[in-house]
């Protein structure tokens, strides 16, 4: 895609965040991707101004969050906490730049479309307030896949158990599962005994429970009922994303200690009879979706193979033994990539494929 | 329990397969339970003979497996791999002991029962082969707190998926994931490649892929449809404990880097409405199982906290938001206690008190 105006001017970019564990994949994705921007700002938080990153082969300085840093610019990414975006999306919105936002602020917001192009791009163009939101990492993860099968089925209930990479929880999270491997790797007598990997890993980090030779059933926030922000995340956003407000969604999220990538085993139920042939046929010719299907020679979807490419990855397809319209399924996603970076780099070119056509 | 026959003569055990990842936490198990048995006979193959293990705190020389070593022996239980058990448990049963096996050569058969103490004490007494099976160290890692819902609210249908420990995989698997985060620990530039793990942790071991800052969907042998002999057992066991030949269960089984303790999370969908708060006091009030619910004070079960622990521990208990009918949660189970040397040794405690009684 070349995106130039009628006057040949490609689009400014402002990527606000630029520095952080999603900002850092962004640049990596964006220099993969010359022709779509003209100039490119950097834009983080006024600690990390005067840095020099690389984006295109460049060596460019990042700005201080400010509003003339969005003075001429056409699309703000933004890859920030909650509360930054919900206070300065609006401010380069008003100085005229379309703002893809990456934070939870505006998903749910009925005029912000939450968009993911392989299932709803023609949703970017509905956006009044000039904002369009990019979905949770882990509903990213699978609703690529899910949306290629509702398609053809028409969905009608999805149970999810996640398996969330580390770096869900930022660079943070990286560091803290890291130290945590640093102090338990080489230690053959732990994981025996309770409360042992507790003592054994050290600080927590970000996470309410050792990550290290665990796995910790708490994504998020507490909401009502006990359930967490996350596990509302998969289903409301799911929702939102198929156009079916109705859809019921369970969902169970939990982290594990993989660095980046989120599998999730899924137990997806259709309103028509579904076939396995017919399901991984739909799913291996789905554009961003790879399906990895051959459990005899151990061929399936893991984070470790998975890490670090673009698309949803999708194996273990079975018929439910006890229902016709269920399928079974494990699915793995970059969090960072698809997750987050990528699928906001997808919604930004197709407003500069706009912008410029 | 004081188990002693009119003669006051305590039964005679034999503990097959005591070497073994089981057999070691057998041991254990057995020596604080030092008033039910008479003799205690450790057997293994012929490999381990002639070894001195501790048992009730006395040095027991090991023997190996023939079918004299079964003669006077009231109970035999075998701790050992499906082919030994499909050998061998006949031979100890035609010799007169009854034989409480934790391999899946039985599990299924209509002449055997399948017992949990806490969910269908009274099956043991029906074991016309005399032979009682102790079922999957996944199923029981939930079956005791699933039993309890399902006597106040009617099970319909289970939808599970595992987070398996790698001590399901016996010593070896233990063995494999120490010497991987040997390897991966203090490299803190893996889990960002596809393939740098894989490239990392040397020898799979038993697994089909990494474990170590991974996540492996598959346990067991291939079966038709695709599924895993792991996720068939967990629901053909699951339909035979509960007497409910008709329950729907979807299963997909995932290992994690944990060394022992299988967590599951579970929607579980009942015949009646559930309440948050009733199932809480069931699941609190059950025998075999632990209470652990307060995410406002990250009070929730992790594989960490509960490992060498007897109980099923259940936390994030919520009814789902779709379906009144429906429950979600997560459960932890030391895989080595209640999902196999323990619930084996409450079987065999029945069946010495029975004997006695």
């Amino acid at each position: 895609m070349t995106a130039t105006d009628s006057s040949g001017r490609k689009p400014t970019l402002a990527v606000v965040g630029a520095t952080g564990a999603v900002g850092t994949v962004m640049l990596d994705i964006l220099s993969t991707r010359r022709d779509v921007y003209g100039e490119i700002r950097l834009v983080a938080s006024a600690r990390s101004a005067g840095r020099k990153l690389s984006v295109r082969g460049e060596q460019t300085e990042v700005l201080a969050l400010a509003p003339e840093v969005f003075d001429g610019v056409d699309i703000a990414m933004f890859d920030v906490p909650d509360a930054v975006s919900a206070s300065w999306a609006p401010v380069a919105a008003a100085r005229g730049a379309v703002v893809v936002d990456n934070s939870g602020a505006f998903r749910m917001e009925s005029d912000v479309p939450l968009v993911v192009p392989e299932v709803n791009a023609d949703a970017v163009r509905d956006r009044p307030r000039g904002i369009i939101a990019n979905p949770n990492c882990t509903t990213l993860s699978m609703i690529v896949a899910i949306g290629a099968l509702h398609d053809q089925y028409g969905l009608n209930e999805l149970v999810v158990a996640s398996y969330q990479a580390a770096s869900g929880a930022g660079q943070e999270g990286i560091d803290a599962l890291y130290d945590q491997l640093e102090r338990v790797g080489g230690d053959r007598e732990l994981g025996h005994r309770p409360g042992d990997v507790r003592s054994a890993v050290g600080e927590l980090g970000p996470f309410p429970a050792p990550l290290a030779l665990n796995v910790v059933p708490w994504a998020g926030s507490l909401q009502d009922g006990g359930w967490s922000s996350e596990e509302l995340k998969v289903r409301n956003e799911s929702r939102k994303i198929l156009g079916l407000p109705d859809l019921r969604v369970a969902a169970t999220c939990v982290r594990v200690p993989v660095v980046t990538t989120h599998s999730l085993a899924v137990h997806a139920v259709f309103d028509a009879p579904v076939d396995q042939r017919e399901a991984q046929a739909i799913l291996a010719g789905s554009p961003g979706v790879v399906l990895v299907d051959d459990p005899e020679g151990y061929e399936f979807p893991t984070p470790a193979d998975v890490v670090g490419t673009d698309p949803t990855w999708v194996g273990r397809v079975r018929r439910s033994l006890d229902d016709p319209n269920a399928l079974d399924l494990f699915l793995c996603g970059d969090n960072l990539r698809k997750g987050a970076a990528l699928n906001t780099a997808q919604i930004a070119e197709l407003v500069a494929a706009e912008l410029t056509g």
